[in-house]
């Protein structure tokens, strides 16, 4: 059974090869989108060579629905994006695919039935094709080079769907089995080096010993240290100490 | 020569296999990215196979700074990521691709030299890799599902770099040879339409029809129309006359 998550349909046009057709299954599950439509297959349906590359998505290719012609595959769809390489000669929105997944998002929230086509390997989507989309979706390659293939084409759209996902985080810190050190440890642990270094001698001359040390505090602030580096730390000027004692 | 344009390198760290280095270059240099570095690729270099795939990015392959040690190859960077696809016992920034682009935009600015090491096909980039890395970049897949290939990591993040381009417009609109209408061409089409529909006995009964007139008019305008758009509806009232003259 098909994920219940609202998304849209991703619908393969007249794909040409059963490869592809897997790895666009591939594609899509990566990003957690598992509704395949698929338009007039030209090496038949089902596809062994489909099944093969698929690997851990083939459930996306047993749950595809077939169609015969892309009027058919589009029938219960209200807004329906054509993906396209080059510009036509058609008069729509074109859209990157970060702005027409959020479209895709509003629409669907709001109960809209949302499609998106992507065209035979070669030659790419057909004018007709294009004239039942309501956008299109143009991604942003360089226009010295662009050889996106159909799987890569679907990745990139489904990747921009689940990027606009709630629970994506753009950064946060892995903490391993680590803590952050709090302010007291860090203080504690500027006391020690000040305390253990002022011994050593190494504020000098005495006029500058004063910037010095708010020079070194400063730097120690400015780290983000974890416990294990305070203890780190720590331990390495209480060895430096024991060496000195060892060496007297 | 690689392009001038400043942009981070991407580093492939022990590939495997000749096609994905090929792959990795295609998929860089769609998105403009030319500064490949490769370290001890695991079938020698240069690669046939490498070549073979690149097809239209090879020079990205001539020009590809070869290093036997990770530690070589990041020497002039002042600020590396890692891409992982899974969680690692060490303490550090993890961003998703769109903020780790957004990071290597603003320090590519400052002056900064940036590297993305990706790691070898089956098992990814090692932790002693790792470790030389500021931060650590992770795609934010299906967490049930996640097989992405070394060409599609590439895509991904070369994709997120271009993505944030200062020439990168969200929508616009593809114009074709067409023109929009102006204001006036639409009142005019509006006029049209409301004194045919008249003359048809459309506005009936007749307490309704200033109200029906209005509503016709905005919808008119509510349509965004090209010229041609307008002369096709001018046509098409013009041949319903003419149908209605010929029958009688």
């Amino acid at each position: 059974m098909p994920s219940h998550m609202p998304q849209p349909s991703f619908v393969l046009v007249r794909p040409q090869m059963g490869e592809n057709i897997g790895g666009a299954a591939r594609a899509m599950w990566n990003f957690g989108l598992d509704r395949m439509r698929i338009v007039s297959p030209r090496d038949g349906w089902p596809s062994q060579k489909a099944v093969a590359m698929a690997s851990g998505a083939g459930r996306l290719l047993d749950e595809a629905q077939l169609s015969g012609s892309v009027a058919d595959a589009l029938s219960d769809c209200t807004y329906v994006f054509a993906t396209t390489a080059r510009a036509r000669d058609l008069t729509k929105p074109v859209m990157t695919p970060e702005r027409a997944m959020q479209v895709a998002r509003e629409k669907i929230a709001a109960g809209e039935k949302v499609a998106v086509m992507f065209g035979p390997e070669r030659a790419g989507l057909e004018n007709d094709d294009i004239s039942k989309a309501n956008a299109i979706i143009n991604v942003p390659v360089n226009p010295e080079y662009a050889s996106l293939n159909l799987a890569q084409c679907v990745l990139l759209t489904a990747y921009e769907w689940r990027r606009g996902a709630a629970d994506v985080v753009p950064e946060r810190v892995e903490m391993a089995k680590a803590e952050w050190a709090s302010n007291l440890e860090v203080e504690k642990l500027a006391d020690h080096y000040e305390q253990r270094l002022e011994t050593a001698g190494f504020f000098f001359p005495e006029a500058k010993a004063e910037s010095m040390k708010i020079n070194l505090r400063n730097m120690w602030s400015r780290m983000t240290f974890t416990r294990a580096d305070v203890q780190m730390l720590h331990g390495m000027m209480r060895q430096m100490v024991r060496w000195k004692e060892r060496d007297d």
